[in-house]
């Protein structure tokens, strides 16, 4: 294999940022203290630990101690879909720690069109009186496609007030897993208009296995993880201080950068997807073609075995996804090429190209030039034979 | 506050050892890739999570396949207890972990005697045909006392005999949470007799936030965190690579200097508990004076408040605990020294000193000259009141 890489799998992991570790590295050692114990070098940890809920909180518009640490978003998706008291509404193409845990539980599943966008209005239709909980991510995984969140949003408040104005106090809340679009979008709580939000650390150049579950003061979690009453009791275990102030310094970053990182990894994407479609006019590409996360690239060969194009480049140094990578590894198709309608031929000729910060301005065309050069030799040789 | 600082509260966190910190860092950075996705560079970062668990597991006399990583030794106990079909017997000196969490459950409380020992012949007397489960902790946390564990699986391995015997296939199984124990005892499953073990990291030198069930074959664990389908489907969420790789670092080195350092720590506790007991002889030391781990110490000075004496060691440098971490912030009197049958005016005045690798033969003897000073100092000053 090549040395060197071209790393185009963003959204799968983001490699820790230097800054992140130095942030951290006090707290593997000199600061080692339990944050529970009484004595004053204890009480300095446990105050950066509750400084950096504060500023991961700041950059939401929340308050830190409406933060709930978890292990990643797949505990924190869980702990928020265990506070729903009655029915969830969520889409057919979410992450599978949704669309696996609502199985526990009454649910509704709502089909999104070809782009990968659930509509407001096919939510307001799908809600019943026994609905406790939507949940949408804010930006999916594969196709980078960005929900209109708060739009959704106004349905859930709109159907909140029904129910009061008819004495009916059954709650309704809107839960979001914004791992994927937090380095990209606005994901202020309040101008998105949740009740409840996913975070994770490891889709920011932050530490692994570590998120966070935000809710609003009258959102009632179910304790999953019994114990030692930290976080409020709603998650015990002794506190990851190394990876919150972690986290903390990870968003920072993201959110500090933010526009100027959007708009160029849009920049690299555009050109990217020009070429490929300028050689390939018979790619489709998928997702939303304006909202769609800066870094994200969908395209599908049609008659090409993604699987073999994704190997002949990593031969050439360039990585890439075939999809999410749960799903890839399993040897299935996508279930969410499958939910936008996508025919199989088209679907298995199918990468997923995410680009972040390891892509720049000369590895990108680079890559570029080698997955053309790659598909192209695909083509001939089905051609061929 | 004096410069120099007298850690002596090991047993609510210890710092992470640079070896270990050196063997997870190539993969904060380098080798961050996601493990489940399919490319080279995944594929070795799944290898080196494997190799690691199977590190681990050959340390315990497991396989790696058998382990179940989670994010602390609270999401293990909890996993494990989920894992009951009936009913749990368990001893009143548990972790908050257990006691907690098994309020869920029907369950049975055994007393422990005021060594803190539960003996294999309570267990079975309350061993009842609806038990399924019994979790005893290896060493108790606070007192250091270590559980006849082996006599306990007999008692446990008898009933599945006489179950068998009547036809009933009830299962009944042992869990311990061995986090206290790892660095110093023997945690070989098949010895220990167990068949479900908690472990933690974060004990011994490893990295926070890192704990694993291991859980014989037979067993059938219950997913509590649902998704992906990671850990055997048990446990959803991208793996933490780092982590694992940290935890089998800590768990070989302490593994390999375990006879030295629980010998070398039992020579500095039994020094320190001379000359506290030369100085006090009122003093009352607490926990099984045989079957305790080697760098505990439980001991109280009767009449004084706990407390104020842990701030006049803080002045000092010297850092202790006046009970677990958890019950001491909650500013009540620790449940393990009521069960234990402790008179309130002892139990006020109980230290919880636990040693390691921070303690030396330079270090140690000053802190023991400094806790007489100070507890010298608290007796004179409630005398003249």
């Amino acid at each position: 294999m090549n040395n060197e890489v071209y790393y185009l799998d963003h959204a799968a992991a983001t490699p820790l940022e230097s800054k992140v570790l130095a942030a951290m590295q006090p707290f593997f050692s000199d600061n080692f203290y339990n944050p529970s114990s009484p004595y004053a070098p204890a009480i300095a940890v446990r105050r950066a630990y509750d400084q950096a809920k504060s500023d991961i909180a700041r950059v939401i518009g929340a308050k830190g101690d409406e933060l709930i640490m978890t292990a990643g978003a797949t505990e924190s998706i869980n702990l928020a879909l265990a506070s729903n008291s009655g029915q969830i509404i969520t889409t057919n193409i979410e992450h599978h720690a949704v669309l696996e845990t609502v199985k526990q539980y009454d649910h509704i599943i709502v089909p999104v069109d070809e782009r990968g966008v659930v509509s407001a209005d096919s939510i307001k239709k799908a809600i019943t009186p026994q609905t406790t909980l939507v949940s949408v991510a804010l930006a999916n995984n594969e196709l980078g496609t960005i929900q209109p969140l708060r739009d959704i949003a106004t349905v859930i408040k709109e159907e909140r007030q029904k129910r009061l104005a008819n004495g009916d106090h059954t709650p309704i809340y809107l839960h979001s897993d914004a791992s994927q679009g937090v380095g990209q979008l606005d994901v202020n709580v309040a101008r998105l208009g949740v009740d409840l939000l996913t975070l994770n650390a490891a889709k920011i150049y932050g530490p692994k296995q570590v998120g966070l579950l935000w809710s609003a003061s009258y959102v009632a979690l179910q304790p999953q993880i019994i114990g030692g009453g930290q976080e409020r009791g709603i998650r015990s275990g002794t506190e990851n201080v190394a990876g919150t102030v972690g986290f903390a310094k990870a968003l920072q970053l993201v959110a500090d950068h933010r526009n100027y990182e959007a708009k160029r990894l849009a920049g690299l994407r555009d050109e990217m997807q020009r070429q490929l479609l300028t050689a390939f006019p018979e790619a489709v590409i998928s997702g939303h073609q304006k909202h769609r996360l800066a870094g994200h690239l969908h395209i599908s060969f049609p008659h090409l075995d993604a699987e073999r194009v994704l190997f002949a480049l990593e031969s050439r140094g360039v990585l890439v996804a075939t999809g999410s990578a749960c799903a890839a590894n399993k040897g299935t198709r996508s279930h969410v090429l499958t939910a936008i309608g996508l025919a199989p031929e088209i679907a298995d000729g199918s990468l997923r190209i995410t680009l972040g910060h390891l892509s720049t301005d000369e590895t990108t065309p680079e890559a570029t030039r080698r997955i053309i050069e790659e598909v192209q030799r695909e083509y001939d040789r089905i051609q061929q034979s």
